[in-house]
């Protein structure tokens, strides 16, 4: 029997009327010919309640008593669809992560999967069961506690899952129908894809275009899993939404299939900072011990003359989230008060956004980012930082400029759909 | 280490505030020198909520998939209860079911123990663990899906852990601070018992005095479980509460321990049925078909000429909760229709109350119903119906007369406290 994976998020099982939308959908695909695994979140505000009385009760909680809170919203979700399956005559029963096992590492509220053996549920399916819905998010540690896999676990549950049991395809159902070529608030223009690549749905995720979890989209790229997203609130049928996928399966590649960005970014800069071997790692080790995530990195040399002597300076920039600047700020001059690093001045820009466009095209086609500087350049954008990647190019600008900077290279690359 | 069990209702847990009240019971068991198995329920009002989805999504649920769902409301507790004491650095953790592992029958809803070994907690206690909090209520099937208890199961969950780990008590809190010789808001004068026997406890459980469920006494009395209840919400102490004990322990027995009531009860007769062998069953049968609780039964017999011969003929008297008095009228009428039964008539008295004396004493004393009796008379109050036990007698009255019988049979049999 042909088997899928469908994933329901917070928003799509948020209550019982949506709970039995979702399983109509359900019920469609085992009509198909399908067994179906379903992977449900907890209904949406439930997790972030649970979250709350654990936080309130002890600040620095034991990571362990969190999960086996927290995992309950999943749990309370899987059996209302199994009950609502059931109702429709859909045979159905629900599994919890340690009933499956899911057996994950003992990292509690960041476990990774170890293994899913698919002797139990795989049984119940040869009993005749069509649909086992799993709650997602969770699983067991050897020592027979409870996990969470962090938020947003419950896609990674679902690819987890169609890898383990070679799945069809994964369907995310989410409150989008789908992955645009850039945000539709941005420009009316934005098209959906009907199908990107991982590697491109990865520098997308990590841009900022919220649809999929970067760790189950890599997860899917390692063991080629289709992951298709699609949306809970709509007809759909096999042609929906999009599919994320191998490059293989992807005909007519266009050399740019993205316009992602980002608002709420800041460029620091470190003036004169005394250039030695090691300065970069201590520079960015504090940064990270302070939890300050660091994005674009960007070092020029030059020199300075001190004491009638030339020493070699450096001016250090790099971009990070606006609301981790008094962080980055506090952790450079704490490592200047205890002289791990020597520079002259930190100055701050928190006006700025980052713009990328994003596709595997780019590998084989030269003068994307000729293009991209000359597009933002007609429309006198000025650029701050640069960043490249093999299929990805990234610039900050002036957050002002961000939406006419993505309108234009939507329009350049050739993404506008047909009015 | 001298254990107790500790249990926690709802109402006691009800919030992050009232989980660290009882917390701090729990700590102070701990620096008197007692490792401690808290049980507790669900925060008040989480079951229902529970309960109520599932019986919005499928009004003929799948128990399996009820207990799947009710159970979660335990395990956040468990997890919140556990995390607060971990603050008080009192080293603890929490258990689910499946955890301990809680074995039981796969009687969802109604599940009954089968096991529950000590090795998991008890090797915790072995490392310094110094509190196992246990979600109550729940337990796992030898089929590995969730079971429950049924409602009020924690206390049971309590009991059956004070057995299987030898507990040198179980202490129940709750939202009353003991039991009383009769509801104090009948009579002021009612006094808080220090000790009541099994048999007493028992006896006003199912009358009507809803402090223990009655299969936790049941399960308390087999396994000599040396059971307290006290309140939640003041300061307790070895003495606080009742102790529900084997009758030994009971130095001074009055002969009335207390007087129960039960409000809401119905009469009805079925006048002139034809006697026979089976008679009885062939009225009882349809109405225990029909979902009736009948509780009292009384039968005289008479005889009647018909057609020229005599006939033995009986008239009928049972008790029920008023609420089910259509129930049992359509299951006689419908009896009467298939000619299961004969009757000349039916005849509802729905404003009848059920008062009770009850008391071990009353084994060794005569003259108990006659006190009780006569008693009653002075107070011109006429008797409808009398069953009596071992411990116990019951006596149907007019409703109106309900509160004056109780303040009579307490005053009669001595209860009153002390002006």
């Amino acid at each position: 029997m042909p088997l899928l994976v469908m994933k329901f998020g917070g928003t799509s099982v948020a209550d019982l009327a949506r709970i039995k939308n979702a399983a109509e959908k359900v019920r469609r695909e085992v009509e198909r010919g399908y067994d179906v695994i379903v992977i449900v979140s907890a209904m949406s505000g439930k997790t972030n309640e649970l979250v709350g009385w654990v936080e309130q009760t002890s600040p620095l909680f034991d990571a362990r008593e969190y999960d086996a809170v927290v995992a309950s919203g999943e749990n309370v979700t899987a059996g209302l669809m199994a009950l609502t399956l059931q109702e429709m005559d859909v045979p159905a029963r629900s599994w919890q992560g340690w009933q499956v096992p899911i057996n994950t590492t003992s990292a509690h509220s960041a476990a990774r999967f170890v293994s899913i053996p698919r002797d139990n549920i795989g049984a119940k399916f040869a009993e005749g069961m069509k649909v086992a819905v799993v709650a997602g998010f969770q699983g067991i540690s050897a020592e027979g506690r409870i996990t969470t896999l962090g938020r947003g676990g419950s896609d990674t549950t679902a690819v987890a899952f169609a890898a383990a049991f070679g799945a069809e395809r994964c369907d995310i159902y989410t409150d989008v129908d789908g992955v645009y070529t850039t945000d539709p608030r941005i420009t009316s223009k934005a098209r959906k894809l009907d199908r990107i690549a991982y590697e491109e749905m990865l520098e997308l995720a990590s841009l900022g275009a919220k649809v999929l979890q970067t760790r189950s989209v890599e997860l899917a790229m390692r063991f080629k899993v289709r992951l298709r997203v699609l949306s809970s609130f709509e007809d759909t049928d096999e042609n929906s939404g999009t599919l994320v996928c191998d490059e293989d399966e992807i005909m007519e590649s266009k050399v740019v299939s993205g316009v992602a960005y980002s608002r709420d970014e800041a460029k620091m800069t470190l003036l004169s900072v005394e250039d030695r071997p090691g300065i970069a790692a201590a520079i960015f080790g504090p940064l990270a011990d302070a939890g300050v995530n660091v994005d674009m990195i960007v070092q020029n040399i030059s020199e300075k003359t001190e004491g009638g002597k030339s020493i070699a300076v450096t001016d250090m920039t790099f971009s990070c989230p606006v609301n981790q600047v008094l962080r980055a700020r506090k952790a450079m001059e704490d490592a200047r008060a205890a002289d791990i690093i020597r520079y002259a001045d930190l100055i701050e820009d928190t006006e700025v956004a980052k713009v990328s466009v994003v596709g595997i095209g780019m590998r084989s086609h030269a003068g994307v980012a000729a293009a991209m500087f000359k597009a933002l350049a007609a429309e006198n954008v000025n650029i701050k930082v640069i960043a490249t990647s093999e299929i990805k190019i990234s610039v900050l600008i002036d957050r002002k400029y961000m939406e006419l900077a993505v309108q234009a290279l939507h329009h350049t690359f050739g993404l506008d759909q047909a009015a």
